[in-house]
């Protein structure tokens, strides 16, 4: 039995995959705090863990994960001033996306999935992903689909896990989706007994440079992660899974 | 107990031992073609491992590697011709060393040690220091050292593996150090079923351009790694990161 | 009399009102389809007009727009598929707000506000800000603001303009919105005639690339500009301006 | 009746008309010191109205100004250390040209003109409209002019206008030549009390860095505007928007 | 007795100069066509040449001439069309110019000269010098002169040269100034036998992109050569030399 | 008869030469220190001299050399605190020798030789080289070679010169083989009576930054001088030549 995981195969195997129509995922993940009871390495390992699962399901290859990303904003990620938060400028962000696209374009593949575990990613691999593309010109045959795997939650597993109104994506840094699917997919890893009790931030419809630091909870914790468990995180990665290989499947013509 | 792994442990814990001055190990690996029997991310999960093995004796910390390097070279990784090798432009491998070392300095670290698994990057990675180092200006006091790990084989290691005579670093692709080292660290990755069984690979003083593909075996392999023992994998293994060791507590003035 | 806008005043006179304290504005538009009712300089010209109305109660000044801005995304802009959309690289747009950021705080601004106009530009701008306040160093005494203009209005404004509820500001390129603001300012530039039926747009929650144009509306309209009117749009400049006015009072410590 | 400016027209119409083959008009100003005595602006604002008079004559289209330029130059214009002078680094001025360039290709365009306003941009523009046809490649349809707007005056008008002898463009800078343009466009913008009345700067043939600043008047005027009026704007404008007419209808084939 | 060549002399005795003050020349030359009797390293050879005759008088250093320039023009270097003509991206220029300035900062250097040979680099060698002036910081002593060494011909000198009306630098590519300096410095490189007869060249006061190449003399000399001496060299020489040695004396406050 | 050097010989000569196949010779120095007994510019000395003599046997272009290098290691070197050495950031090497292979391949030169004389050039060189070809595409006719001249010393020879035991290429930076080169190239730049006696500098096989200044001898030579004579010169610089010679006839299949 061989691995999803790129880094686990070898190039013989890799290339066998590959002609054979094989979509590759690539996680785009962040080295950011996470606050006192999730690791620093949380946005790459469930990118990577989610993409693992989709590409279980359709014969798929999980590429190494990009383990740095973007700046930490306040208002997403608790922002910069941080300890431990280890970042990209958004050139260099581009640069590897770019040089990424790049490399899955020569060795033929067709169907790149680039699977955002960090919201600051979003923009910059966008720009990686649209300049790859006008280098390799319109006779390339690559198609790339690009998603932050959180948009997948079905709307009624939200209400489930938030009954009392879900916070949106934004708050939900080192909250109950991330920390529930840290406790599905790598339970050792969280610290239930250090989840702080910090009310929920509150941002002004605009941002400050320098950050503001006393916007944001010292924890780090943008909302509550209290009430997680590794069984809400099944559920989430369940509709997560569910819903990126549907739509892996639909957009790039698989057969389920 | 936790974990020498950045990514595993949360940003407070992180803080806590870089301020009791914790070294910092950043590996610097590849995703290359290592032969049919080794896997593509071989010099990433070799730079890591020993990486961890340093990390354990001194309390230091290792980061998530960077898991894509400079682009492979004929002569010591076999070519970019080659499926699933997924390289990075100079460019993007200097700043995303120039940022990553920017960000430790401002976490507070004061000891960094690169550990590159991957001959290609040595010059990149070398730049994107004295960049970050620029930038940081004088009054800056973090120090940084970088090292090609297997530079710290012993002699009479090599001499023993090697009865006919060591062929070099460069031919060493994918031969029997860096197979006897996964065999070590990560046996069930390694297919020694599937180890070519070509001669050593024979370059010319020069480089051409574009690659004269034909030069390379195509196997990716550049010398035979027939011989591989885990045993071997163990001595240099325990070579490389004692002397590590000893070099990091030599010049950061660590105490034994 | 003299006027908020800077491209209008003399240097001499700039500088006066520089050295007063006076809080520089910076619109931040795009050149990109809006619609067939709506100029191509839409986003420029409602960032600018907006400034302006709060330059006007703060004794502000308005800097030239940046007429050019990040590409349109399918999802809020309609794409870069359209013809008269004129958009930036990444990089580009960075450097110019980095540049201007820069300028700015050697002319002695401690007060700057960048306005957005065009959603695209957020991240590309942030960076800009970012890299210009670290090249700057912690001596500096520049504060930025960052915003994007709609966030302003109340909440009670778009329940009363959206009875069947708010699609979202996503959906609203070149929609209620920015066709009523546009009657309020600058209505001999809408041609409400033209405003076309079509249904909204309704995306998947993921990105495909190169852009699948059937997604969008070929109109260019997200979802129906109809019912817009120069009144709605005087209510939501005011909830704007005054929204704008009271958090640069709030965070700059103006007196009121 | 629409407008010539693309900023004021919507995609539908830019569309029909960039079918038709209409002429691109791209001015390239500045935000600069203009002496106490005209604004700013002047050289986006003046090379817009310059490219507006021929495009209402030839049916064009004027894209929005880049108001922003390369640095300020002592003999040319006065120096970056005045305050007001907003400039962008070379390289950002390139990427915005060769950004433009391209995206106007993409439309459909084959005729572009970029009308300076700003003397020191001249080799940044000319750089960005290289570097963006190297990247369209051969195949490429599209002829771009670039011109510097006050090369289109007349001799006999400048023997009159300077009975004394001309004292070349580089000195005239916020002097004769843009005063009485902008009596003539926009004579509310022009403070004729205010021109100050200091001898003609005297440069020797070599610069400085840092700047001298003591060589620049302290106006930055750098010889005297006196005798500005409205009808010498009048008169040169006309030179200008005839001469750039015919050169455009030359070049570009058109009939008159 | 020792060389001006700093590419001739040991580390030990550049330091030893520069300890004392020494000014540094860095000629800016390119690699160019210079018509069919001038060799291709024309602008390198004289700005060297040059430089070497006013360091001799002043005690300075030569530094290697930077042998490749920005993109040669067509009305004041033939254009890019040309065979031979091998020429620099305006940001490599920049970059160099910028890097070389930064290492004579490091050195001690005070006093730098940029003699220019090539009237393309003018704008990106200003760039350079600006970029790495703003990096050093206001603390940095080091003051730059940067110069075309053309300018510093006297007025009574080019009256006697040109007795029928000087054609203006631009059109002396290649031409009677330049030839006769060649003469007088490297004359067996110059084929007074091939100098081509053309008229002058005749250009409109715009440019074409691409390059209207029947705008250029297929020789590629914009004026003609005939006429050149090497007495006519030797007198412009001796202005160019003796201009710049009072201009360096004056700037920099040597004694005479 | 005519030059081997391309800035001496006209654009029409060049482009007869080059119709006819030649082979161009770009030589890839630096301005370094070596020693108190060599000249700064040894690297670029050797490397143009090398490739003339090689040009001079088949009928070759010695292209202006590239007078700046990559950054001085301590190692091979001896590093960038030495007062003389002037060194540019790997960036900018890249894109000096992307732009050069760009031109060359426009020249129609099909035949490119990059001669290094300096080992920190290679890898940065070789991104230009491989940046250069990805951007003129696979139509290209261009073949580059990329060498260091002293890898083509005879085995044979350096057992000869070094009967102790050849100290390997890196210590030998100043030493006996460059020494020995410039004394039979250009024995008027060598001062014999100044070479320093030190000891051979011992590096351990990591590399520390800021760079540990005391690791290198003060004088900057790695490996003792002595026993340089014009004789070892010659005969390396025959060794050199010849295989130089050699290669290029085979891998460009020209006749002897």
């Amino acid at each position: 039995m061989t691995s999803v995981h790129m880094d686990q195969i070898s190039w013989v195997e890799y290339q066998q995959r590959v002609e054979q129509g094989a979509v590759v995922f690539l996680p785009c993940g962040a080295t950011e705090q996470h606050g006192p009871h999730l690791p620093l390495g949380t946005d790459a390992l469930l990118s990577t863990a989610l993409s693992a699962d989709v590409a279980a399901q359709i014969g798929g290859i999980v590429a190494p994960a990009l383990a740095y990303g973007y700046k930490s904003q306040p208002k997403c990620g608790g922002g910069q001033h941080f300890c431990g938060t280890t970042s990209l400028d958004g050139a260099t962000l581009i640069a590897l996306v770019q040089d990424a696209v790049r490399e899955f374009a020569r060795h033929g593949v067709k169907r790149l999935v680039l699977v955002l575990g960090h919201y600051e990613n979003t923009w910059f691999v966008t720009e990686g992903i649209q300049l790859a593309l006008r280098e390799l010109g319109p006779g390339c045959e690559l198609e790339v689909m690009r998603l932050e795997h959180w948009d997948f939650c079905r709307e009624d597993t939200l209400d489930d896990i938030f009954p009392d109104g879900f916070p949106g994506f934004a708050l939900e840094h080192a909250a109950v989706i991330e920390t529930s699917l840290m406790l599905h997919y790598l339970p050792h890893l969280v610290s239930l007994d250090k989840i702080p009790n910090d009310p929920p931030a509150d941002f002004p419809p605009y941002d400050m440079y320098p950050t503001r630091t006393e916007w944001v909870p010292p924890s780090g914790v943008l909302s509550s992660a209290r009430g997680s468990t590794a069984e809400k995180g099944a559920r989430m990665a369940d509709d997560i899974a569910t819903g990126i290989t549907a739509a892996v499947r639909h957009e790039f013509k698989l057969e389920a």
